[in-house]
């Protein structure tokens, strides 16, 4: 393969999350499946946080907290999402680039703002997520930079940019080009609900052979897979996509790759505190991994590594020194 | 004393908080003075932000921090500043409501945009602070709601609002009606800094006076009184206010009341993560504790928890619930 400008380049909704805690009955009362994402209008989002405790903001978005979590790990990152010329977007324009992840998508004048993501911590660590998508859910196929993704080693897609269709239809021409330039992509499922709305679409894109690696959770490849057989899910995607990644919280991870199946056990942690960006920190870990010619086993536990610092605290981006984590545990 | 519609109405500037972690070498390339607060522009706030690392943000603002703390502890507060008509705005406004503080000052139209605080917090848990004051230094005399202060309890204020001078007008007002209801007027000095700025506005006010209950740290008192001598400052300044509260980190605080003298150590915390906000929570766990009639020592036994709980933490505003943190150290 020949030399890469940048290890991952990322395509995902640029969202700034609004965190506060929240108690089970709060959760309840707003008729919330907990632990899901779920999209919101302008009066819900209004309404919503009008109800909710005091929070903190911090840059999220699932892709997003991938491509921070593989900067803050060494590798060459570069991000594309929608944000609006406002407060928001500045602050998710600062986070992302204060890391040395290129991010030059422009921001987008006028409304709607820049995506939030309404973000309910309940005292057992689980978050529910409410995202209003604002200005993310206008990104155009102009945004989409042919050079840039084809000059990276990987590209990455989260599911949840099916839902607005402009930057569904730019992914979709990002794959292409990738494609045709002989380069990887990922994707992560992203949300159960998510493949709810979508699972043919992503079914078709594992059929395409658009995908190369492929994360998900338990919940997500039981989703896809319309069984409640986790085996029976692993097993029928392992064969249809050249790695398969599935985290399963406490219980760890596995990845089977080529044939080659590989599992690790969650890093032990002393307090869960917000499990938002799990997922995509433990992506992160594992592709920086490859990236670093690690092997599955490392990798996974790469993904581990950073998994468990990110949900020992609010927020989704890392705050400790995740080389630093990653060279005390592996060497 | 008659009854009183609130515990606690403070006025101070509206701020929210940007803190990103920094090493001793960036603070020192900066040339700022760590640990202290200066007031910087326009340019400097966009120079200095590009440069920081991610950040978090979360509402700020000394004395909004102080009746953030003492309506988590179960007191009636209000909250006078100005912010501006933004994203921002929005969030100081939401976090401090959703504590059940009133605050009805309205949203300034137009530029400049709500203040924020650039906070560097170094390894060793320290903050830093670079405030832009923007909507906040145009608080205008009309927001002080005579009512509502005549009716409080304490009128508390921060030695930050004499740097504009909007505010320092308004603070000299609201003070002059505390005084005239019979009310008692708390004032924390906020920062040796801000005292060099302020000394003889401070000290005639103190000669007045005007100033019930006096806060302040070590290096304040110091600076306060123009020496190096601490017990020296410390009997100086408790001969000339009704109650005099100086904190000094590690070694706990003490409290003179009408020649009653009393200290208690700093509560046991296992790693100080940031400062911030630990002068705020101390007083807003003192006024408390004096509000609902506990004892000098106890006061300043929940001024102590409370500052321990906010330094456990990146963020000004308590996370855990300090209800039960106070009921636990003291029943």
């Amino acid at each position: 393969m020949p030399d890469t400008r940048l290890d991952i380049i990322a395509i995902g909704n640029a969202i700034v999350d609004v965190i506060a805690q929240a108690d089970e009955a709060f959760i309840a009362a707003e008729g919330i499946a907990k632990g899901s994402m779920r999209l919101i209008d302008t009066e819900t989002a209004t309404s919503l946080y009008g109800r909710m405790a005091p929070g903190i903001e911090a840059s999220g978005g699932s892709a997003a907290n991938t491509v921070a979590g593989a900067a803050a790990l060494g590798a060459r990152c570069g991000f594309i999402g929608q944000v609006a010329k406002d407060q928001l977007g500045e602050v998710f324009a600062h986070d992302v680039r204060a890391l040395g992840v290129d991010f030059d998508t422009p921001a987008r004048e006028g409304e709607p703002p820049t995506a939030r993501c309404l973000i309910l911590v309940t005292p057992d660590g689980q978050r529910t997520m409410n995202t209003f998508l604002g200005a993310s859910q206008f990104l155009p196929p102009q945004a989409i930079d042919a050079d840039r993704i084809a000059s990276a080693a990987i590209l990455y897609l989260e599911g949840y940019l099916w839902d607005p269709e402009e930057p569904r239809a730019a992914m979709r021409a990002a794959i292409d080009i990738a494609k045709k330039a002989g380069r990887k992509v990922a994707f992560t499922l992203s949300d159960a609900f998510c493949i709810e709305r979508h699972r043919d679409d992503f079914n078709s894109m594992i059929a395409n052979g658009d995908i190369d690696i492929l994360f998900a959770n338990e919940a997500e490849i039981l989703s896809l897979n319309q069984t409640g057989d986790f085996d029976a899910a692993v097993a029928a995607t392992a064969g249809r996509v050249e790695c398969l990644v599935v985290t399963r919280s406490e219980k760890g991870a596995i990845a089977i790759q080529q044939g080659e199946r590989c599992a690790v056990p969650a890093e032990p942690i002393d307090h869960v505190v917000d499990t938002t960006g799990a997922g995509d920190l433990f992506a992160a870990g594992f592709l920086v991994g490859r990236a670093h010619g690690r092997s599955l086993a490392d990798s996974l536990t790469m993904g581990a590594v950073a998994a468990a610092e990110v949900i020992s605290h609010y927020g989704a981006r890392p705050v400790a020194d995740l080389r630093a984590l990653v060279a005390k545990r592996l060497g």
